[in-house]
């Protein structure tokens, strides 16, 4: 019987999942809890988080990604440079005590840095099962901030982050805009506003600007209220894709994470006259594999 | 004596201005009041904001602009459509009731429609105090929803509205790049950072990528805590300034409102190649002075 080989934890801001890896990789067993990196101080803190979550398990080898290792983490893992790849992220683990290991971050460095900590990862467990992806693509991770990374010969060569989920949760809760929309989740979404949004966003008009029409359009009841948030979400969508197809349109492009906000991306990249892209969930369980197989742990 | 020969009242979302205007415009008297349009709600809380700011005042005439004529303010005056003049806005502005009336709004139409409450009496305040303005140029009226009014022969031929001020606020009080900064007021203005933002937005980048970097520079400490606020808010101003130049360059551009605000995009504009714009202060009671008279008040 399989008693497990490693102890994979995605450990982000807001939540923490433990997976417990058999001697293949396959995922034995998935637990999951709201002690997320944000909600921790101190040492000790993460220590009983994690003493928690993996209760009852065997004494393995543990591999932890995402902002458990940022500088208000539990201990600062590392930035690797771009260009890198599975080896280089594995050569910079931070080992934090003898069974547990931390994956480092990325940075692309330039006249304004870029970082990533936890995608990189989910970059590796997609090179894993995918390895077409690992030869040359566009990889986009969608989320409160959105990572678009570039791959060519199993190494990311560089990327770039967008505040588009941020700047949604921002606008939709605080703004001017969101006194004229609903409770959030009161609503069904609308696909066509979605899409209005995006192609609001394809004309290339300034952001700052294109925003206040959520209001406007609101205001002369051109959409209705419960039109007005899947509206928004388009036109920050789109925007994010119109900038990065400026910047290169890719051969080959898919999406990892969330299959709802995955599916929301698929639909605006149509709009902009991209084929469907492959879409997976999150593929950080098998990232971790691939980099503790690399480091041999 | 000049006892005065109209009320000019300037009622903004937050603020109330009341100007005793003398037979020649003059003001002979200010006074101000918190009692702004979104702290009120019915009829008679308005009136009794009224009676209370023009208490011990003459039996004269009164004249409103900005969001007391607004959905949720006193009562809705209308949007005048682009392209307008002062008589068109005279034309159109409510009557309340035997002495006060409340100037319209503008509304620029088209695929994504925009509005303005106030901006247009100061844009007829402009053209009264300085009327080669009124010729041909490009007003700009800096703030929490920033205009930017073509003007041409005494007509507003259209305008845009950017959220530049709102997006400031909601980035430094609630998101992820408000944590890495000191608190609100605590630091002096760097003009060197702010232009370093300033110069950012002039590469023509994803605004939503580029706010990331107020993260990541703070993080690798390539700018110090105190700095980030100016940096975040020359990357806000030069991507609205960005966008609008691209539009179309003006030959005469001037800025009304609060002289602060007024020297920063003035510092801003001057990275862009633009000569020293004039800038003007407030301009609304000149303008409910010019409209006043329009009306035959």
């Amino acid at each position: 019987m399989d008693g497990g080989r490693l102890i994979a934890l995605d450990w982000g801001s807001t939540r923490l999942r433990a997976f417990l890896l058999g001697a293949d990789g396959t995922v034995l067993a998935t637990r999951q809890s709201e002690q997320g990196a944000s909600t921790l101080a101190g040492a000790d803190a993460f220590a009983q988080a994690l003493a928690a979550v993996t209760d009852g398990w065997p004494e393995l080898q543990m591999l932890a990604c995402g902002m458990v290792g940022s500088q208000h983490g539990w201990r600062e893992a590392p930035y690797a440079p771009c260009p890198a790849d599975a080896a280089a992220l594995a050569r910079q683990a931070l080992q934090v005590d003898a069974r547990f290991w931390i994956v480092p971050g990325l940075m692309h460095d330039g006249a304004q840095p870029d970082v990533m900590r936890g995608e990189e990862t989910q970059i590796v467990g997609a090179f894993a099962l995918h390895p077409e992806l690992a030869e040359q693509a566009c990889l986009v991770l969608p989320g409160t901030h959105s990572k678009w990374a570039r791959v060519k010969a199993g190494r990311v060569t560089g990327f770039a982050t967008h505040m588009t989920g941020e700047l949604y949760a921002l606008l939709r809760q605080h703004s001017v805009l969101a006194r004229l929309m609903p409770a959030d989740g009161s609503s069904a979404p609308s696909s066509q506003a979605f899409l209005a949004g995006v192609d609001a966003a394809r004309k290339d008009g300034a952001l700052s600007h294109q925003l206040f029409a959520v209001r406007t359009l609101g205001l002369f009841k051109r959409l209705a209220a419960e039109q007005l948030p899947d509206y928004l979400s388009g036109l920050l969508i789109g925007h994010e894709i119109a900038n990065e197809l400026k910047a290169a349109t890719p051969e080959r492009l898919a999406l990892i994470g969330d299959p709802a906000l995955c599916a929301r991306y698929a639909l605006a990249l149509g709009r902009f006259g991209m084929d469907e892209p492959l879409q997976l969930d999150n593929t950080a369980p098998a990232g971790l594999w691939r980099l503790a197989q690399t480091m041999g742990l």
